[in-house]
């Protein structure tokens, strides 16, 4: 959200919902590059100056989409240890951020966000994930030696970055073998 | 270059250092956001479909701009060993990539590269640097064993990529100590 905070319920909140599922419904049909704020406007059933007013323009309001679609919808799945957990998260993590949707979303998020306030919550998200995966390590207790359990932006550093530095500027090589040896290597169970 | 191959030499080239210029200029002179196809080639002397015709549009035209800005004009510099030219180059990189300039140049990089060539170069000059550091260590010979010199792809990796990835989405604490930590990390100086 770039201009204005959005309280839950009420006008603002209604207005926010029919104006991001205009722009969802208009991207499949008509496409991205045939959005503008009059054709989304006229979908919400608010007036252009609406959308002006609190997104500033068409890029921010698609910034705002593709973070709310960027959204992880579920917990990491609880494969019964660290290693797997880590694993199959940091799997389905490229798997959705290096499909053609998520690239264009990723790249959308970036682009109409002049404060990094977009980018910061996908980053955010990511954080919020692997701190799930790392306090249910913790709490099964004794599988881990505490001191083992690495933080969150250790976490960030070695899987998460890496995986989003590829996806944006160095993709070949990148598959799921590349995912999970990054965080073998963080578990000290490989020698990258 | 988003659309054709340019021959060293010739008219092409001759063409893109004008338009490159131009479009420096212009920057410096009335802003990036006042910048349009028609001012651009105004300025470097050719016809406007000149450029649609090369570049596409304007963001492509700003993309292959950043990319040459973001071209490291020198070799890094050679402190006597592996370590020091490492976080010295990370630094470096650092300051120059966080800056608003550098900052500008990567979104645009980004933007207008439908195919990835243009962010691909970026990465490909940052892998270039690094290459040039580890060669000098193993020239060095005996500075440190050729097993312990690592691969290109896990500084990337392990520094590169992190930078890059806070830049863009997670700027907090970003500072010359955490590139250096990043660097003491991957050569086991560190517990990062």
């Amino acid at each position: 959200m770039s201009r204005q905070m959005v309280r839950p319920g009420g006008r603002s909140a209604r207005v926010q919902a029919s104006v991001h599922t205009a722009v969802r419904e208009l991207e499949a049909e008509v496409g991205r590059d045939a959005l503008t704020v009059p054709l989304v406007a006229q979908r919400a059933g608010v007036t252009p100056s609406t959308i002006y007013r609190r997104w500033g323009d068409l890029t921010e309001l698609l910034s705002d989409v593709a973070v709310e679609r960027l959204r992880p919808d579920t917990a990491p799945k609880d494969h019964g240890a660290l290693a797997p957990d880590l694993a199959a998260w940091a799997e389905q993590f490229l798997d959705e951020m290096a499909s053609p949707g998520g690239r264009a979303y990723i790249r959308d998020a970036l682009l109409g966000d002049p404060d990094g306030t977009n980018a910061g919550q996908c980053s955010a998200y990511a954080a919020d994930q692997v701190d799930l995966i790392l306090a249910r390590a913790a709490a099964r207790g004794g599988e881990i030696p505490e001191a083992e359990i690495p933080e969150v932006e250790t976490v960030i550093d070695r899987v998460v970055a890496p995986l989003m530095y590829r996806i944006l500027f160095r993709p070949a090589g990148l598959d799921a073998a590349y995912a999970r040896g990054l965080v073998a290597g963080l578990l000290g169970q490989g020698d990258r």
